[in-house]
Protein backbone atom coordinates (compact mmCIF):
# COMPACT_ATOMS: atom_id res chain seq x y z
CA UNK A 1 0.00 0.00 0.00
CA UNK A 2 1.17 3.30 -0.89
CA UNK A 3 2.01 5.33 1.85
CA UNK A 4 3.02 8.87 3.60
CA UNK A 5 5.44 9.20 6.85
CA UNK A 6 4.91 12.88 8.94
CA UNK A 7 7.44 13.04 11.37
CA UNK A 8 7.38 9.45 13.03
CA UNK A 9 3.79 8.59 11.85
CA UNK A 10 2.54 6.55 9.57
CA UNK A 11 -0.69 7.43 6.87
CA UNK A 12 -2.33 6.37 3.73
CA UNK A 13 -0.93 7.91 0.71
CA UNK A 14 -4.49 8.86 -0.43
CA UNK A 15 -5.44 9.96 3.10
CA UNK A 16 -2.71 12.93 3.06
CA UNK A 17 -3.75 16.21 3.34
CA UNK A 18 -3.84 18.35 -0.38
CA UNK A 19 -0.66 20.65 1.67
CA UNK A 20 1.70 18.10 2.06
CA UNK A 21 1.50 17.17 -1.72
CA UNK A 22 2.30 21.39 -2.48
CA UNK A 23 4.57 21.93 -5.11
CA UNK A 24 5.78 24.62 -3.34
CA UNK A 25 6.80 22.15 -0.74
CA UNK A 26 9.07 19.60 -3.61
CA UNK A 27 9.94 22.36 -5.69
CA UNK A 28 9.15 26.09 -4.61
CA UNK A 29 7.20 25.80 -7.52
CA UNK A 30 5.28 28.82 -6.42
CA UNK A 31 5.87 32.96 -6.23
CA UNK A 32 5.31 35.05 -3.48
CA UNK A 33 4.97 38.76 -2.61
CA UNK A 34 5.48 40.81 0.73
CA UNK A 35 3.29 44.03 0.90
CA UNK A 36 2.75 46.15 4.25
CA UNK A 37 0.36 48.85 5.66
CA UNK A 38 1.15 52.33 7.10
CA UNK A 39 -1.18 53.26 9.37
CA UNK A 40 -4.82 51.26 8.08
CA UNK A 41 -3.59 51.57 4.78
CA UNK A 42 -2.03 49.06 2.36
CA UNK A 43 1.04 50.68 0.30
CA UNK A 44 1.15 50.04 -3.38
CA UNK A 45 -1.04 47.37 -3.59
CA UNK A 46 -1.12 47.28 -7.83
CA UNK A 47 2.71 47.34 -8.25
CA UNK A 48 2.68 44.12 -6.19
CA UNK A 49 0.16 42.77 -8.20
CA UNK A 50 1.34 43.89 -11.12
CA UNK A 51 5.23 42.06 -10.24
CA UNK A 52 3.08 39.09 -9.03
CA UNK A 53 1.68 38.79 -12.44
CA UNK A 54 5.39 39.18 -14.02
CA UNK A 55 6.19 36.49 -11.88
CA UNK A 56 3.45 34.01 -12.30
CA UNK A 57 3.30 34.43 -16.07
CA UNK A 58 7.31 33.67 -15.94
CA UNK A 59 7.28 30.24 -14.57
CA UNK A 60 3.56 29.33 -15.99
CA UNK A 61 1.07 29.34 -13.31
CA UNK A 62 -1.64 30.01 -15.34
CA UNK A 63 -5.44 31.03 -14.69
CA UNK A 64 -4.97 32.68 -11.50
CA UNK A 65 -7.37 35.79 -11.01
CA UNK A 66 -5.62 38.88 -9.89
CA UNK A 67 -8.72 40.51 -8.94
CA UNK A 68 -9.51 37.69 -6.53
CA UNK A 69 -5.98 38.08 -4.90
CA UNK A 70 -6.34 41.71 -4.74
CA UNK A 71 -9.91 40.89 -2.71
CA UNK A 72 -7.99 38.15 -0.92
CA UNK A 73 -5.60 41.00 0.30
CA UNK A 74 -8.01 43.29 1.48
CA UNK A 75 -10.31 40.70 3.05
CA UNK A 76 -7.88 40.03 5.37
CA UNK A 77 -6.47 43.10 6.31
CA UNK A 78 -9.63 44.13 6.72
CA UNK A 79 -10.31 41.02 9.07
CA UNK A 80 -7.06 41.34 10.86
CA UNK A 81 -7.37 44.85 11.57
CA UNK A 82 -3.71 45.57 12.18
CA UNK A 83 -2.87 49.18 11.30
CA UNK A 84 0.60 48.45 10.67
CA UNK A 85 0.37 45.16 9.38
CA UNK A 86 2.77 42.93 7.32
CA UNK A 87 0.93 40.94 4.28
CA UNK A 88 3.10 38.28 3.18
CA UNK A 89 1.51 35.54 0.48
CA UNK A 90 2.48 32.90 -1.88
CA UNK A 91 0.61 30.90 -4.77
CA UNK A 92 2.12 27.55 -5.68
CA UNK A 93 1.27 25.54 -8.55
CA UNK A 94 -1.05 23.64 -6.82
CA UNK A 95 -1.14 20.06 -5.08
CA UNK A 96 0.09 16.48 -7.01
CA UNK A 97 1.65 13.61 -6.76
CA UNK A 98 5.86 14.40 -6.71
CA UNK A 99 6.59 15.22 -10.63
CA UNK A 100 8.45 17.86 -11.89
CA UNK A 101 6.74 18.57 -15.11
CA UNK A 102 3.37 19.94 -13.99
CA UNK A 103 -0.27 19.09 -15.14
CA UNK A 104 -2.21 22.26 -16.63
CA UNK A 105 -5.05 21.43 -15.17
CA UNK A 106 -3.88 21.78 -11.84
CA UNK A 107 -5.26 24.31 -9.15
CA UNK A 108 -3.16 26.89 -7.74
CA UNK A 109 -2.90 26.81 -4.18
CA UNK A 110 -2.88 30.22 -2.25
CA UNK A 111 -1.56 31.18 1.32
CA UNK A 112 -1.20 34.34 3.15
CA UNK A 113 -0.70 35.84 6.88
CA UNK A 114 -1.33 39.30 8.09
CA UNK A 115 0.81 39.87 10.93
CA UNK A 116 1.97 42.49 13.06
CA UNK A 117 4.87 44.68 11.88
CA UNK A 118 7.56 45.35 14.70
CA UNK A 119 8.19 48.70 15.44
CA UNK A 120 11.68 50.23 12.95
CA UNK A 121 12.18 53.74 14.29
CA UNK A 122 15.38 52.34 16.14
CA UNK A 123 16.63 50.54 13.53
CA UNK A 124 15.85 53.74 11.20
CA UNK A 125 17.49 56.54 13.02
CA UNK A 126 20.48 54.63 13.68
CA UNK A 127 21.10 52.90 10.66
CA UNK A 128 22.22 49.00 10.32
CA UNK A 129 25.19 47.29 9.72
CA UNK A 130 26.00 44.91 6.11
CA UNK A 131 28.07 42.36 5.55
CA UNK A 132 29.15 40.82 1.79
CA UNK A 133 28.18 37.07 0.68
CA UNK A 134 28.40 35.55 -2.44
CA UNK A 135 25.79 35.78 -4.65
CA UNK A 136 24.90 31.69 -5.26
CA UNK A 137 21.08 31.96 -6.29
CA UNK A 138 19.80 31.20 -9.59
CA UNK A 139 19.72 33.29 -13.08
CA UNK A 140 16.09 34.02 -13.14
CA UNK A 141 16.32 36.69 -9.94
CA UNK A 142 13.12 38.92 -11.44
CA UNK A 143 10.88 36.05 -10.89
CA UNK A 144 9.88 36.35 -6.98
CA UNK A 145 10.17 32.83 -6.49
CA UNK A 146 10.16 30.73 -2.82
CA UNK A 147 13.72 29.27 -4.13
CA UNK A 148 15.21 31.30 -1.37
CA UNK A 149 17.72 28.87 0.54
CA UNK A 150 20.89 31.26 -1.05
CA UNK A 151 19.40 34.58 0.43
CA UNK A 152 18.87 32.03 3.77
CA UNK A 153 21.93 31.22 3.72
CA UNK A 154 23.49 34.60 3.19
CA UNK A 155 21.25 36.12 5.69
CA UNK A 156 22.64 33.61 8.57
CA UNK A 157 25.68 34.62 7.56
CA UNK A 158 25.42 38.01 7.66
CA UNK A 159 23.40 37.66 11.24
CA UNK A 160 26.37 35.49 12.58
CA UNK A 161 28.69 38.19 12.15
CA UNK A 162 26.41 40.94 13.39
CA UNK A 163 24.49 42.57 10.55
CA UNK A 164 21.17 42.69 10.00
CA UNK A 165 21.35 42.00 6.10
CA UNK A 166 23.55 40.30 3.41
CA UNK A 167 24.84 42.04 0.50
CA UNK A 168 25.05 39.72 -2.55
CA UNK A 169 28.29 40.44 -4.66
CA UNK A 170 28.29 38.49 -8.03
CA UNK A 171 30.93 36.05 -9.41
CA UNK A 172 32.02 39.14 -11.45
CA UNK A 173 32.68 41.26 -8.24
CA UNK A 174 29.57 43.45 -8.60
CA UNK A 175 26.68 44.30 -5.92
CA UNK A 176 23.34 43.08 -7.25
CA UNK A 177 20.99 43.55 -4.24
CA UNK A 178 20.62 42.20 -0.33
CA UNK A 179 19.55 39.22 0.43
CA UNK A 180 15.68 40.27 0.83
CA UNK A 181 16.30 43.92 -0.59
CA UNK A 182 17.52 46.16 -2.74
CA UNK A 183 20.97 48.15 -2.22
CA UNK A 184 21.78 51.99 -2.75
CA UNK A 185 24.93 54.29 -2.44
CA UNK A 186 25.29 57.90 -2.64
CA UNK A 187 28.64 58.44 -4.29
CA UNK A 188 29.05 62.34 -5.62
CA UNK A 189 25.46 63.71 -4.88
CA UNK A 190 24.01 61.07 -7.07
CA UNK A 191 22.13 58.07 -5.55
CA UNK A 192 24.20 54.57 -7.68
CA UNK A 193 22.38 51.41 -7.67
CA UNK A 194 22.23 48.08 -9.97
CA UNK A 195 20.46 48.45 -12.85
CA UNK A 196 17.45 45.44 -13.30
CA UNK A 197 18.22 42.88 -14.92
CA UNK A 198 17.46 39.02 -14.83
CA UNK A 199 19.64 38.78 -11.75
CA UNK A 200 17.57 41.03 -9.61
CA UNK A 201 13.94 41.80 -7.89
CA UNK A 202 12.29 44.46 -9.58
CA UNK A 203 11.85 46.10 -6.38
CA UNK A 204 8.81 47.79 -5.45
CA UNK A 205 10.65 49.77 -2.77
CA UNK A 206 13.44 50.57 -5.27
CA UNK A 207 10.76 52.16 -7.98
CA UNK A 208 9.65 54.66 -4.55
CA UNK A 209 13.26 55.44 -3.47
CA UNK A 210 14.24 56.26 -6.82
CA UNK A 211 11.30 58.53 -7.61
CA UNK A 212 11.69 59.98 -4.03
CA UNK A 213 15.26 60.82 -5.06
CA UNK A 214 14.21 62.09 -8.76
CA UNK A 215 11.14 64.63 -6.50
CA UNK A 216 14.04 66.12 -4.71
CA UNK A 217 16.18 66.89 -7.49
CA UNK A 218 18.61 63.92 -7.05
CA UNK A 219 20.76 62.11 -9.58
CA UNK A 220 19.95 58.40 -9.62
CA UNK A 221 22.69 56.47 -11.13
CA UNK A 222 21.31 52.91 -12.16
CA UNK A 223 25.29 51.47 -12.82
CA UNK A 224 26.27 48.38 -10.87
CA UNK A 225 29.18 48.82 -8.15
CA UNK A 226 31.45 46.86 -6.27
CA UNK A 227 31.84 46.34 -2.45
CA UNK A 228 35.57 48.40 -3.02
CA UNK A 229 33.07 51.56 -4.17
CA UNK A 230 30.29 51.00 -1.27
CA UNK A 231 32.86 50.73 1.23
CA UNK A 232 34.12 54.21 0.34
CA UNK A 233 30.60 55.89 -0.09
CA UNK A 234 29.24 59.01 1.45
CA UNK A 235 26.11 57.09 2.22
CA UNK A 236 24.88 53.27 1.94
CA UNK A 237 21.36 52.12 2.16
CA UNK A 238 18.89 49.64 1.41
CA UNK A 239 14.92 49.41 0.72
CA UNK A 240 12.69 46.69 1.90
CA UNK A 241 9.29 46.59 1.79
CA UNK A 242 8.87 46.14 5.70
CA UNK A 243 10.71 49.59 6.51
CA UNK A 244 11.33 51.34 3.33
CA UNK A 245 14.12 52.94 3.53
CA UNK A 246 17.41 51.74 6.29
CA UNK A 247 20.43 53.65 6.49
CA UNK A 248 23.56 51.29 6.22
CA UNK A 249 26.23 52.55 8.74
CA UNK A 250 28.80 49.94 8.78
CA UNK A 251 29.70 47.62 5.70
CA UNK A 252 32.08 44.86 6.16
CA UNK A 253 33.48 46.20 9.49
CA UNK A 254 34.15 49.41 7.45
CA UNK A 255 32.40 52.73 8.89
CA UNK A 256 30.47 54.70 6.61
CA UNK A 257 30.40 58.36 6.90
CA UNK A 258 30.66 58.98 10.51
CA UNK A 259 28.88 56.23 11.26
CA UNK A 260 25.40 57.94 11.46
CA UNK A 261 22.40 58.12 8.61
CA UNK A 262 23.38 60.75 5.93
CA UNK A 263 21.66 63.67 4.78
CA UNK A 264 20.76 62.19 1.01
CA UNK A 265 19.35 59.19 2.77
CA UNK A 266 17.44 61.35 5.75
CA UNK A 267 16.09 63.38 2.89
CA UNK A 268 15.00 60.32 0.81
CA UNK A 269 13.44 58.86 3.98
CA UNK A 270 11.19 62.12 4.06
CA UNK A 271 10.00 61.86 1.19
CA UNK A 272 9.70 58.53 1.27
CA UNK A 273 7.43 59.46 4.21
CA UNK A 274 4.73 61.71 2.02
CA UNK A 275 4.18 58.45 -0.08
CA UNK A 276 2.34 56.61 2.81
CA UNK A 277 0.22 59.14 4.03
CA UNK A 278 -2.28 59.46 0.90
CA UNK B 1 -5.45 40.18 15.59
CA UNK B 2 -2.63 38.08 13.44
CA UNK B 3 -3.92 35.63 10.96
CA UNK B 4 -3.48 33.33 8.41
CA UNK B 5 -5.55 33.02 4.85
CA UNK B 6 -5.54 29.67 3.26
CA UNK B 7 -7.53 29.72 -0.01
CA UNK B 8 -10.82 31.28 1.21
CA UNK B 9 -11.01 30.77 4.47
CA UNK B 10 -9.43 32.87 7.60
CA UNK B 11 -7.66 31.06 10.46
CA UNK B 12 -5.96 32.40 13.25
CA UNK B 13 -2.13 32.71 12.73
CA UNK B 14 -1.70 30.77 16.08
CA UNK B 15 -3.97 28.70 15.16
CA UNK B 16 -1.86 27.31 12.45
CA UNK B 17 -0.75 23.61 11.46
CA UNK B 18 3.28 23.84 12.04
CA UNK B 19 3.17 22.20 7.81
CA UNK B 20 1.72 25.82 7.10
CA UNK B 21 4.69 27.10 8.67
CA UNK B 22 7.38 25.17 7.46
CA UNK B 23 10.33 26.68 5.94
CA UNK B 24 10.65 24.05 3.02
CA UNK B 25 7.06 25.72 1.34
CA UNK B 26 8.56 29.60 2.33
CA UNK B 27 12.46 29.41 1.25
CA UNK B 28 12.78 25.48 -0.03
CA UNK B 29 14.88 25.34 3.30
CA UNK B 30 15.38 21.31 3.30
CA UNK B 31 16.92 18.22 1.58
CA UNK B 32 15.84 15.75 -0.12
CA UNK B 33 16.73 11.85 -1.38
CA UNK B 34 15.15 9.60 -3.66
CA UNK B 35 15.24 5.67 -3.36
CA UNK B 36 14.30 2.83 -4.82
CA UNK B 37 14.45 -0.94 -3.89
CA UNK B 38 13.74 -4.05 -6.34
CA UNK B 39 12.42 -6.50 -5.49
CA UNK B 40 11.81 -5.78 -1.68
CA UNK B 41 15.46 -4.31 -1.22
CA UNK B 42 16.29 -1.08 -1.06
CA UNK B 43 19.43 0.11 -3.21
CA UNK B 44 22.30 1.85 -2.23
CA UNK B 45 20.45 3.39 1.35
CA UNK B 46 23.79 4.12 2.72
CA UNK B 47 25.28 5.73 -0.18
CA UNK B 48 22.07 8.06 0.10
CA UNK B 49 22.21 8.83 3.91
CA UNK B 50 25.95 9.96 3.11
CA UNK B 51 24.76 12.81 0.51
CA UNK B 52 22.17 13.71 2.91
CA UNK B 53 24.65 13.85 5.46
CA UNK B 54 26.23 16.33 3.19
CA UNK B 55 23.28 18.20 2.23
CA UNK B 56 22.09 18.62 5.72
CA UNK B 57 25.77 20.05 6.72
CA UNK B 58 26.29 22.20 4.00
CA UNK B 59 22.85 24.15 4.52
CA UNK B 60 23.49 24.44 8.31
CA UNK B 61 20.42 22.06 9.36
CA UNK B 62 22.10 20.38 12.49
CA UNK B 63 20.54 17.65 14.38
CA UNK B 64 19.17 15.16 12.17
CA UNK B 65 20.12 11.29 13.52
CA UNK B 66 20.98 9.87 10.01
CA UNK B 67 20.29 6.26 12.45
CA UNK B 68 16.75 7.56 12.69
CA UNK B 69 16.38 8.91 9.12
CA UNK B 70 17.48 4.87 8.47
CA UNK B 71 14.98 3.82 10.65
CA UNK B 72 12.08 5.26 9.01
CA UNK B 73 13.14 4.65 5.71
CA UNK B 74 13.19 1.46 6.47
CA UNK B 75 10.11 1.08 8.57
CA UNK B 76 8.04 2.99 5.80
CA UNK B 77 9.01 0.74 3.46
CA UNK B 78 8.42 -2.87 5.61
CA UNK B 79 5.12 -1.54 6.22
CA UNK B 80 4.42 -0.23 2.82
CA UNK B 81 5.20 -3.75 1.27
CA UNK B 82 6.04 -2.55 -2.39
CA UNK B 83 8.87 -4.99 -3.58
CA UNK B 84 9.47 -2.09 -6.98
CA UNK B 85 8.71 1.01 -4.35
CA UNK B 86 10.04 4.50 -4.89
CA UNK B 87 10.87 6.00 -1.72
CA UNK B 88 10.98 9.97 -1.68
CA UNK B 89 11.74 12.21 1.82
CA UNK B 90 12.58 15.87 2.85
CA UNK B 91 14.20 16.92 6.02
CA UNK B 92 13.23 20.80 6.15
CA UNK B 93 14.60 23.20 9.24
CA UNK B 94 11.52 23.06 10.64
CA UNK B 95 8.41 25.19 11.01
CA UNK B 96 8.40 28.68 12.20
CA UNK B 97 7.10 32.39 11.73
CA UNK B 98 8.52 33.67 8.26
CA UNK B 99 12.20 34.94 8.84
CA UNK B 100 15.25 34.21 6.75
CA UNK B 101 17.68 33.67 9.03
CA UNK B 102 16.96 30.63 11.76
CA UNK B 103 16.96 29.85 15.34
CA UNK B 104 19.53 27.00 16.21
CA UNK B 105 16.80 25.42 18.25
CA UNK B 106 14.05 25.04 15.21
CA UNK B 107 13.22 21.13 15.04
CA UNK B 108 13.29 19.92 11.67
CA UNK B 109 10.33 18.50 9.75
CA UNK B 110 10.16 14.78 8.16
CA UNK B 111 8.34 13.84 5.46
CA UNK B 112 8.44 10.83 3.49
CA UNK B 113 6.69 8.92 0.88
CA UNK B 114 6.67 5.07 -0.91
CA UNK B 115 4.96 4.57 -3.44
CA UNK B 116 4.94 1.96 -6.97
CA UNK B 117 7.51 2.61 -9.35
CA UNK B 118 5.81 2.91 -12.89
CA UNK B 119 7.33 -0.04 -15.32
CA UNK B 120 10.30 1.16 -16.89
CA UNK B 121 10.82 -1.71 -18.93
CA UNK B 122 9.44 -0.25 -22.42
CA UNK B 123 11.01 3.16 -22.18
CA UNK B 124 14.33 1.22 -21.52
CA UNK B 125 14.30 -0.84 -24.53
CA UNK B 126 13.44 1.55 -26.77
CA UNK B 127 15.27 4.80 -25.05
CA UNK B 128 13.67 8.04 -24.79
CA UNK B 129 14.40 11.60 -26.75
CA UNK B 130 16.22 14.09 -24.80
CA UNK B 131 16.28 18.18 -25.51
CA UNK B 132 18.72 21.10 -24.11
CA UNK B 133 17.74 23.58 -21.37
CA UNK B 134 19.55 26.74 -20.21
CA UNK B 135 21.30 25.56 -16.65
CA UNK B 136 19.32 28.29 -14.75
CA UNK B 137 20.11 26.76 -11.08
CA UNK B 138 22.24 28.02 -8.35
CA UNK B 139 25.56 27.67 -8.09
CA UNK B 140 25.48 24.75 -5.09
CA UNK B 141 23.61 22.15 -7.44
CA UNK B 142 25.99 19.53 -5.03
CA UNK B 143 23.76 20.51 -2.22
CA UNK B 144 19.93 18.03 -3.26
CA UNK B 145 18.21 20.74 -1.78
CA UNK B 146 14.46 21.56 -2.30
CA UNK B 147 14.64 24.89 -4.08
CA UNK B 148 13.97 22.96 -7.78
CA UNK B 149 12.07 25.67 -9.65
CA UNK B 150 14.75 25.91 -12.77
CA UNK B 151 14.74 21.88 -12.68
CA UNK B 152 11.12 22.11 -13.21
CA UNK B 153 11.17 24.87 -15.99
CA UNK B 154 13.20 22.79 -17.50
CA UNK B 155 11.65 19.30 -17.22
CA UNK B 156 8.23 21.15 -18.35
CA UNK B 157 10.29 22.10 -21.44
CA UNK B 158 11.29 19.02 -22.17
CA UNK B 159 8.13 17.55 -22.43
CA UNK B 160 6.19 20.03 -24.17
CA UNK B 161 8.88 19.03 -27.05
CA UNK B 162 8.08 15.36 -26.44
CA UNK B 163 10.55 14.73 -24.91
CA UNK B 164 11.53 12.61 -21.11
CA UNK B 165 13.93 14.87 -19.88
CA UNK B 166 15.93 18.09 -20.47
CA UNK B 167 20.10 18.42 -20.61
CA UNK B 168 21.28 21.61 -19.23
CA UNK B 169 23.40 23.17 -20.55
CA UNK B 170 25.55 26.27 -18.99
CA UNK B 171 26.50 29.59 -19.58
CA UNK B 172 30.01 28.44 -20.88
CA UNK B 173 28.37 26.08 -23.39
CA UNK B 174 28.82 23.01 -21.71
CA UNK B 175 26.19 20.31 -20.51
CA UNK B 176 26.44 19.87 -16.90
CA UNK B 177 23.55 17.38 -16.19
CA UNK B 178 19.62 16.41 -16.40
CA UNK B 179 17.11 18.63 -15.05
CA UNK B 180 16.69 14.93 -12.48
CA UNK B 181 19.75 12.86 -13.97
CA UNK B 182 23.15 12.32 -14.82
CA UNK B 183 24.21 12.48 -18.79
CA UNK B 184 26.54 10.58 -19.98
CA UNK B 185 28.08 9.85 -23.76
CA UNK B 186 29.33 7.04 -25.22
CA UNK B 187 32.88 8.57 -27.46
CA UNK B 188 35.90 6.87 -28.79
CA UNK B 189 34.98 3.63 -26.86
CA UNK B 190 34.67 5.40 -23.79
CA UNK B 191 32.05 7.09 -21.06
CA UNK B 192 32.04 10.53 -20.77
CA UNK B 193 30.91 12.57 -18.26
CA UNK B 194 30.76 15.79 -16.37
CA UNK B 195 33.20 16.17 -13.67
CA UNK B 196 31.82 16.41 -9.83
CA UNK B 197 31.70 19.87 -8.99
CA UNK B 198 29.27 22.68 -7.14
CA UNK B 199 27.66 22.84 -10.29
CA UNK B 200 26.39 19.13 -10.30
CA UNK B 201 24.77 16.83 -7.74
CA UNK B 202 26.97 13.67 -6.74
CA UNK B 203 24.74 11.45 -8.40
CA UNK B 204 24.58 7.94 -6.39
CA UNK B 205 23.39 6.47 -9.71
CA UNK B 206 26.39 7.93 -12.07
CA UNK B 207 28.47 6.53 -9.01
CA UNK B 208 27.47 2.87 -9.72
CA UNK B 209 27.32 3.38 -13.76
CA UNK B 210 31.03 4.72 -13.38
CA UNK B 211 31.58 1.40 -11.42
CA UNK B 212 29.59 -0.77 -14.48
CA UNK B 213 31.84 0.78 -16.76
CA UNK B 214 35.40 -0.04 -14.76
CA UNK B 215 33.87 -3.41 -14.33
CA UNK B 216 33.25 -4.14 -18.05
CA UNK B 217 36.90 -2.56 -18.97
CA UNK B 218 35.19 0.34 -20.22
CA UNK B 219 37.36 3.67 -20.04
CA UNK B 220 35.35 6.68 -17.87
CA UNK B 221 36.57 10.29 -18.53
CA UNK B 222 35.07 12.72 -16.61
CA UNK B 223 35.26 15.67 -18.87
CA UNK B 224 32.69 17.97 -19.87
CA UNK B 225 30.98 17.61 -23.13
CA UNK B 226 28.86 20.47 -25.38
CA UNK B 227 26.06 19.80 -27.33
CA UNK B 228 27.18 19.99 -30.61
CA UNK B 229 29.43 16.64 -29.02
CA UNK B 230 26.45 15.03 -27.60
CA UNK B 231 24.87 14.86 -30.84
CA UNK B 232 27.31 13.04 -32.60
CA UNK B 233 28.05 10.84 -30.20
CA UNK B 234 28.07 6.64 -30.87
CA UNK B 235 25.46 6.64 -27.56
CA UNK B 236 24.24 8.93 -25.36
CA UNK B 237 22.24 7.78 -22.03
CA UNK B 238 21.37 9.28 -18.52
CA UNK B 239 21.69 7.62 -15.46
CA UNK B 240 18.55 8.44 -12.23
CA UNK B 241 17.55 6.58 -9.34
CA UNK B 242 14.49 5.19 -9.84
CA UNK B 243 15.08 3.98 -13.62
CA UNK B 244 19.09 3.39 -13.34
CA UNK B 245 20.42 3.55 -16.45
CA UNK B 246 17.97 5.15 -19.43
CA UNK B 247 19.29 5.20 -23.13
CA UNK B 248 18.73 8.38 -25.07
CA UNK B 249 18.12 7.52 -28.56
CA UNK B 250 17.03 11.23 -29.41
CA UNK B 251 19.32 14.42 -28.57
CA UNK B 252 17.42 17.63 -29.73
CA UNK B 253 15.81 16.17 -32.54
CA UNK B 254 19.06 14.51 -34.25
CA UNK B 255 19.07 10.37 -34.16
CA UNK B 256 21.96 9.37 -32.24
CA UNK B 257 23.62 6.09 -33.51
CA UNK B 258 20.44 4.07 -35.47
CA UNK B 259 17.79 5.04 -32.78
CA UNK B 260 18.50 2.19 -30.99
CA UNK B 261 19.90 1.66 -26.97
CA UNK B 262 23.75 0.99 -28.26
CA UNK B 263 25.91 -2.32 -26.96
CA UNK B 264 27.72 0.33 -24.37
CA UNK B 265 24.54 1.38 -22.82
CA UNK B 266 23.21 -2.08 -23.21
CA UNK B 267 26.49 -3.33 -21.10
CA UNK B 268 26.57 -1.02 -18.71
CA UNK B 269 22.57 -1.84 -17.79
CA UNK B 270 23.53 -5.22 -17.77
CA UNK B 271 26.46 -4.81 -15.45
CA UNK B 272 24.27 -3.07 -13.22
CA UNK B 273 21.33 -4.94 -12.42
CA UNK B 274 23.78 -7.53 -11.13
CA UNK B 275 24.19 -4.56 -8.48
CA UNK B 276 20.90 -4.94 -7.94
CA UNK B 277 20.64 -8.65 -7.56
CA UNK B 278 22.24 -8.58 -4.00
Amino acid sequence: MEIAMIQDSIVAFNELEAVYLDRGMFFGDGVYEVLRSYDGKIFALEEHLARLSHSLAEIGIDGVDIDAVRRRVEESFRAAGIANAKIYFHITRGSAMRSHAWNETLKPNFFLTVTELEDDSQVKAKGISVSTYPDLRWKRCDIKSLNLLPNVLARQDAEKKGCSEAILVDEAGFITEGAASAFFAVLEKAIRTAPLRANILPSITRKFAIEAARNTGVAVVEKSLTPQEAAVADELFITVTTKDIVPVVSFDDKTIGDGKPGRYTKLLMEQFRTFTLY
